[in-house]
């Protein structure tokens, strides 16, 4: 097998030596493959697949978060595969990969219960995603220990990552989804429940715990069947963190609000029912905009208070890219002008959204 | 394969025309077995067992509902065991069956996600389940076109026994579970909410496909984990099935309210959050026994309004036969003399529990 993990912590954290004795104590061979970075890069799939191939590699440990899971999940579809990996990263349909098997560090991105993979294609910088299910994990361990020792940041990141992969769901056209509705709903409860908890005491077992499943359900998909989801916030972000190398969470925290500000009209009812569901505003049965406004802005205070950007300056991002961002996210590597299912944004808009940011 | 149904209705309503020529259509070689009934029997399980050892039989496809699936399952189980398949549902560990695929036909029991089985013995008439991952399904087809023809009874049946195993998993004593507190509260808030729409329009698919998937979230255990369960209604349900053939879902609408109504003073303000969270109660501060009570009340009224039975009567169950349930409950193949774990109940405890019931 390839086992495959990110940077130092893996190792000096002592978790790769326990995984490294596990394999040898069960008489398994392994090669390994470090050096995966936030936001993953084609380089090192294309290195993965390589040394998968020369290593006869039938199955992929990630041990890692999931910058490392989605960078094996590509190398395990690459494999197999006699194109270029990427082509899947285009849209190209596949239903063949390795398996691959997870050890979870950070409760964020959803990978490790997902069939889907992000990776930045280095000859450009796209930012793109691919989906199968061929890429779900066939296991994956989630051991709250394990994210214990993150820092403060990267867990506010992890813990707006998963609120993003629920918003993205949330907002949809498709009527009478109530049980996806309700089901998000709780796990964003459970988050804001839990954020301020964690981000007190990082040694906080229960609340990392209760974080690791939410992030787990927030993505597998539990609470998308059924209902059109958006993702534009996703692609509006990619722009920033693949030219600015930000957290992608980080990013999300600056995007959505903004997101919401812009796209609110469309469903005002939409946002007062989230205001009133989750962040507990009272409905304003005269003005619902008013309900829903407040929602957005009790978002907005809770980014703020678990330590995220709230703007482009927290991100370093600069506003003579906006336009080349804009265009990039509608036109970029094979898109078709628009981002997004709940409103159809076109470069005018994501550009007016990105402004929505400074 | 073996194709595994039930009754007249899969035949009557066309489904099983449907699923043959789909098979045909493949060109896939199948042999059938037909008759099972509610509260699936062991006569059957056997019968199956020995036609898939002669037939080579290496899937199994159940088409129909829970009892056709447990059913299903439990021939899966046997086939490739030596011994009698009872000792799984006598408490074995076993990790090997034949794959199972689902057609579900009605949105209850949650076997089209689960790792478990239901069967009752016919020598002494004991109704017991048996667990093991090999038990759950490879997949299932949920489509809710397939439920729009059930007869409003056996559709609140099947709505009572998805809040039934949610309120199985929420009265804990594990602490701190707030991810899957709120996830539970989200399904029983959609049950809530369509429930009543689809016992007035049983032809409102949006409403049937959201019980469906809350159905299948309900009991694949996604709430569950990380949680120790209670079960103990379940126990004493299935005395009442066993014995008086009433239907599952029917029989476990008189044995909530009662055993919550037992169990109240063990934990109230657990009481208190799912009448304040789910039935919209308002919390009493001064006497939060009041809110308990009230969530309660809110309960049997709903189950009353979609037309479930209140009491023994309208189970057709017999006070002189308590007693005896009561120790089949607590003694009976096995057991060691108590039942539950959110509150361990003794023989007394299930004797006074039915008599609540009266």
């Amino acid at each position: 097998m390839l086992v495959h993990f990110g940077g130092n912590s893996a190792r000096s954290s002592g978790l790769l030596d326990r995984v490294e004795a596990s394999l040898k104590a069960e008489g398994l061979e392994y090669v390994e493959l470090g050096g995966v970075r936030p936001n993953p890069r084609s380089g090192l799939v294309y290195e993965g697949i390589e040394l998968c191939r020369k290593e006869k590699v039938d199955f992929i440990l990630a041990v890692g978060g999931g910058s490392t899971i989605d960078s094996a999940k590509a190398i395990a579809a690459g494999v197999p595969y006699d194109g270029d990996f990427w082509d899947f990263y285009r849209g190209k349909a596949f239903s063949e990969a390795l398996p691959v098997g997870t050890v979870l560090t950070i409760a964020a991105a959803g990978s490790e219960g997902s069939a889907d993979s992000v990776i930045t294609y280095e000859d450009g910088m796209y930012k793109r995603g691919a989906t199968s299910e061929a890429l779900r994990p066939a296991f994956s361990i989630l051991n709250p220990a394990l994210t214990q020792t993150l820092p403060a940041y990267q867990t506010a990141c992890g813990i707006t990552d998963i609120m993003a992969h629920l918003f993205e769901r949330y907002f949809t056209n498709t009527k009478e989804v109530e049980v996806t509705d309700r089901m998000i709903e709780g796990l964003l409860m459970t988050m804001i429940h839990e954020a301020p908890r964690v981000i007190a005491d990082p040694d906080n077992y229960e609340a990392r715990a209760n974080i690791m499943w939410a992030g787990m359900m927030a993505h597998n998909n539990s609470c998308g069947v059924g209902r059109v989801q958006d993702w534009s916030s996703h692609d509006i972000e990619h722009e920033l963190s693949a030219i600015y190398d930000c957290a992608h969470g980080a990013g999300l925290a600056v995007v959505f609000p903004a997101w919401m500000t812009y796209t609110m009209e469309h469903d005002v009812n939409r946002f007062a029912q989230l205001a009133c569901r989750v962040w507990g505003c009272s409905m304003d049965f005269a003005h619902p905009e008013a309900a829903a406004q407040a929602g957005i802005a009790a978002l907005k205070a809770f980014l703020k208070s678990i330590g995220m950007p709230e703007n482009f300056a927290g991100l370093g991002a600069k506003e003579e890219d906006i336009e080349r961002m804009a265009h990039t996210a509608c036109y970029g590597d094979g898109r078709k002008g628009t981002i997004g299912n709940f409103v159809k944004l076109d470069e005018k808009d994501v550009a007016d959204i990105y402004r929505l940011m400074l």
